[in-house]
C-alpha cells in the first residue's frame, strides 16, 4: 500500500475510535508527520493539533480524576495527572488504538522505524484527540477518551505505587469518620516459608473488605486497595 | 471587617471579573484557603478547584495562542504557553483583579502576610477560573480570561525575549513568500556616541514597517517587531 493520503484507512480508525469525523481533512492533518508534509510540500502537519490535544487531554484527565477520586488530595491528583498525560502512558493507549498504522511518514522517517517510536505515538494520540475536539467538541472528545482509557486509569491507580493504599485509606477514614481503619488477621495458612495471610479491614460499618498476601503487611495493603475501590465506586 | 464568609465582598469581585455567579457557594470555595477551612472546620478549600483551573487555563491559553499566532511553530508556542500559565504571570493578573482582597485565610496565615504571596495569588486565580468554568461553562471562562489578559499576552509576546523578532519574521516571510525580509536604513542622525537609526523592513509588498534604535541592529529588531504585529493583526 502506498503512503498517499487517499490510502489512509480513515474508516478503520474511525471504527476503532468509535467516532465519525465530519471533516476528514482534520483527521488527515492529525496523522501527518512533518517529514511526510515536507515530502509532499504540504503546509500542514500534526504539530499544532498535538499542541492543542495536549491541553484538551489535560482537562479531560483532570475532570475524570476529580470526579472519580473525590477524596484524593491535590498533591496526589497532580502526581496522577502527570502520569496519565505522560508519553509512556499515552503511547500505550496509542498502541491499543493501533494509531501507528495510520501515521503518514516521510520515507526517511519510515526507514528509521519512526512509526513505532514512543514519542511519535504519543504525539499522534494527542493530535487525534485535538481533531475530535475541533470536529465534535469537548463533550465528544471527553466521552471517547474516557471510554477508551477510563478503566485503564482506574486499574493503574489501584495497582500503582503512587497510592500507598493503607495511608490513603487512613486519611479518608479519618476525614470522613474521625476513626482509623481496623485490620484483623482472619487466617494464616501454609508452612512458615510459604504462608498466606487473609486480612479484613473495616472502615466504620461502611466498608468491610478482605485481602490476601504472603505477609501480613501485603495482605493489609491488598485489603486497603479493595476498600479504596469500594469507597471509590460508592461515590 | 471580620473575615467571615458572609463578609466576603462577592459583588465587587463579580464586578471586576465581569461575571455573575449563579452559585455563590462555588466562588466561596474558590476563595477559601486551607488554613481558613481548618479554622472554621469547613471541609472545602480551594485546592481541588485550583487543580481544575490550572487545566482550564492551559486550554484557554493554548487556543488563544493557536488562534492569534498562526505562524508560530509548536516549539515557540510551548515556550509561550509555559510562560502564560506560570506563577509569575498569573499572580500579576491576580493582582490586577485584586483577588488578594477576597482570599479567606486563617489567622496564622494572615499574620504571615499570606495574602500577598505570589503562589497564593496564582492559586486563587486558578481556582476562580475553575469556579467560572463550573458555574458558567468553558465559553464564559474563556471569554472572561481573554478579556482580562488577551491584550497582556499580546503585549508580552511583542516585548518578550522569547521571540527573536528578526528570525521569526524571516521564518514567516520564507514560509509565506519564499523570500527574506528586506531591511533598509532610512536615516542615521545625531553625533557618533548618540546616534539614532531609522530602518524600514519590507516583507514582499505586503508589509512595510519602520523601527528606530540606537544601533542599526536594534532599529531592525524594532522594525521586525512592528512587522510581526502587523502580520499578526491581519490574520
Amino acid at each position: 500500500m502506498s503512503n498517499s493520503v487517499s490510502s489512509v484507512d480513515i474508516d478503520s480508525l474511525e471504527g476503532r475510535l468509535g467516532y465519525h469525523f465530519s471533516d476528514k481533512s482534520i483527521v488527515l492533518e492529525a496523522l501527518t508527520h512533518r517529514s511526510y508534509a515536507h515530502e509532499k510540500k504540504n503546509k500542514q502537519n500534526y504539530e499544532r493539533l498535538e499542541f492543542l490535544g495536549d491541553a484538551v487531554l489535560q482537562l479531560i484527565v483532570t475532570e475524570y480524576l476529580l470526579d472519580r477520586y473525590k477524596d484524593y488530595d491535590e498533591g496526589l491528583l497532580s502526581k496522577l495527572r502527570g502520569y496519565f498525560v505522560s508519553e509512556g502512558f499515552l503511547s500505550r493507549i496509542a498502541i491499543e488504538l493501533k494509531l501507528g498504522e495510520h501515521i503518514l511518514l516521510g520515507k526517511g522517517e519510515k526507514a528509521s522505524g519512526g512509526k513505532y517510536k514512543e514519542s511519535l505515538l504519543c504525539d499522534i494520540f494527542e493530535s487525534v484527540v485535538a481533531a475530535i475536539y475541533l470536529d465534535g467538541g469537548y463533550g465528544f472528545a471527553r466521552d471517547i477518551i474516557i471510554r477508551h482509557f477510563g478503566s485503564r486509569i482506574d486499574e493503574d491507580i489501584s495497582n500503582s505505587s503512587f497510592v500507598d493504599a493503607k495511608s490513603e485509606l487512613q486519611k479518608i477514614s479519618q476525614r470522613k469518620f474521625g476513626t482509623l481503619p481496623d485490620y484483623t488477621v482472619l487466617d494464616e495458612k501454609g508452612p512458615e516459608h510459604d504462608k498466606i495471610f487473609v486480612v479484613r479491614v473495616d472502615v466504620e460499618t461502611l466498608v468491610s473488605e478482605q485481602g490476601i498476601g504472603k505477609t501480613k503487611k501485603s495482605a493489609e495493603k491488598d485489603a486497603a486497595k479493595n476498600a479504596l475501590r469500594k469507597l471509590g465506586n460508592e461515590k
